[in-house]
């Protein structure tokens, strides 16, 4: 989650006076489910630009946020009779749940250094995957496991789902493109305004493949899970005002100037434990001796500290792994972070 | 549908200005299924003020729109094995078939001239109204049958369902009070900023018994069907500075005219067309010579007129009733008022 008292709030309002301002009057009627064609053409541009997505906005279709977006890839997976949607090893089980629900079958794939192995894909219908940022692993797919997703997706007609969810933020160089780029009609683009702008504004976008925009549409049918249009068009202008960017890149470096702190207070207070995943996103993973997880969880949480055990994202199919600690270093306010830091080192072994 | 050219949009903006100025910054986190307590708050003082609602903040629920309150129903209803919700004669076949879709069965309840009637409530679990301004036919529930309503749900442990989409318009006394107000505990009160500010915003309360708010927020789950929590803000910001009530108040006023408007060109260009449902709300009944509906519907549209037969709004299981046609008089702007009554007149026999 990121740090909610950095929300833009006099951009957001700026945007808001601009976009309202202009909009046409039919813009406060009945939506259709695309959403606001101003929002997906910005976006269009925007996720070519920042992402390396192939985006055309008929393409774009907006939603109130990744779980919605998974939910109507799952009843469109179902009405194409898939039984099987192929997993990462560590993940939310809130998205395996969904899935789940929706008679979906989630068998998960091994990984490894390089990231998740996706030579092992075989007939599953379809796979979900966080190429940019493994969550909450943290690695980024490499390049011939990405060649080799696409490659079993045009031989089996399978798609990839992939969760963008804080693609936005690279350290150490460019972010890296999304793979939907190597083929947009074999994978679905699933990005959303939660981790770079806001949760509250529940806002997200699905980039299809074509051959899927017209049974999504379907799927997400009636008036009532249409987003509300003034924040729609409130965020194209954000985006296309330049205020969007611009934030993102203001939180970029605050994100890392934290993923900095982060590492000298461990090197200097708790040099025996590992970091890794530093390399992008709004998290890291920190290695524990063998056995300490869940009371190293126990000790921060009493110091008042929302960490995770990495065995909280273990796969229910995979067999445990090593012991360590998921550490999201955007969620403190500025004034908290100090103390949130202190506190960790505190609860470390 | 509301004159979409009358959101009020500079009194919104100030509104979202002293929002989100104010807001705390977990505001722009993950919220809950309960929505915001700010707007529970204003709108339990609002609906209390305005509707005759009891309402307390913890037994509203905020939603995307009716029908998304009416889908929560519908789960919550097949939860507690109810197998039968009885719905008026004439109404939207949206709310039947997605009450059908959840497995409900929608026996229709007869009316006459005071109403629905109401005493012919037997075992169905609920009961879907809309008390203060039947839609289509335009008539206001009458004391008796409200009471009759109430005490039926009393007696078998019946739920009402008050759609309340337009109780603010009533322009020959002051609104009708809510069915609500009669008896909490056994009322569903449901209504929306759809027809009163603009159906783009996307927002709906729901005003809940007791026993049934934990179910309700159950239902509601997750974090994806949360609205915007700006939007929610806003809205809280905008009814408590009395700009909601203004708008309503000026809205009012401007409907009433068209109302009187469209009278008086009636008697004057079809004087044998009787007219109906028109103390209250944003469209209008007009009786048709028996056969002519079909043409009618189709000459309007070739006016560029969206009007219907009242046939397009009777439940299946009712014989077919009177010719007629329903005339929403609130959408069109008002540069386009006039040209839309003259072509309605046109259209008439």
């Amino acid at each position: 989650m990121p740090d909610l008292g950095s929300f833009p709030r006099a951009q957001w309002l700026k945007a808001a006076r601009r976009a309202l301002t202009a909009a046409p009057h039919e813009a406060f009627g009945y939506g259709g489910p695309h959403g606001r064609v101003e929002l997906r053409t910005v976006l269009a541009d925007y996720l070519a630009r920042a992402r390396g997505v192939y985006a055309d906005p008929d393409r774009i279709v907006i939603c109130s946020g990744f779980v919605h977006g998974l939910r109507l890839m799952a009843q469109v997976l179902r009405e194409r009779k898939v039984r099987d949607v192929a997993v990462e090893s560590y993940g939310l089980d809130v998205h395996w749940n969904l899935l789940t629900r929706a008679g979906l079958r989630t068998p998960a794939l091994p990984f490894d250094e390089h990231g998740t192995r996706t030579g092992a894909l075989r007939r599953q219908g379809a796979v979900l995957m966080t190429p940019a940022h493994q969550f909450p692993l943290g690695g980024a797919l490499t390049p011939d496991r990405r060649t080799e997703a696409v490659d079993w997706a045009r031989r089996t007609g399978g798609l990839i789902l992939e969760d963008d969810y804080d693609g936005e933020f690279r350290y150490d160089r460019q972010p890296v493109g999304a793979l939907q780029g190597l083929d947009p009609e074999r994978v679905v683009y699933l990005g959303t305004a939660s981790k770079s702008l806001t949760p509250g504004l529940r806002l997200a976008w699905m980039v299809l493949p074509e051959q899927l925009v017209g049974d999504v549409l379907a799927a997400k049918g009636g008036t009532d899970w249409v987003s509300s249009a003034l924040d729609q068009l409130t965020l194209a202008e954000f985006i296309s005002s330049g205020a969007y960017d611009r934030h993102v890149r203001s939180m970029r470096l605050r994100y890392r100037r934290r993923r900095d702190q982060l590492v000298a207070a461990l090197a200097e207070r708790a040099p025996g434990i590992r970091v890794s995943g530093i390399a992008a996103g709004l998290h890291a993973v920190l290695e524990l001796p063998p056995g300490t997880e869940p009371s190293v969880v126990q000790a921060a949480a009493w110091q008042g500290l929302a960490v995770q055990g990495l065995d909280r994202f273990r796969h229910p199919d995979v067999p445990r792994g090593r012991d360590a600690l998921v550490v999201g270093y955007a969620t403190p306010t500025d004034s908290a972070w100090t103390g949130a830091l202190d506190a960790l080192c505190r609860a470390l072994p």
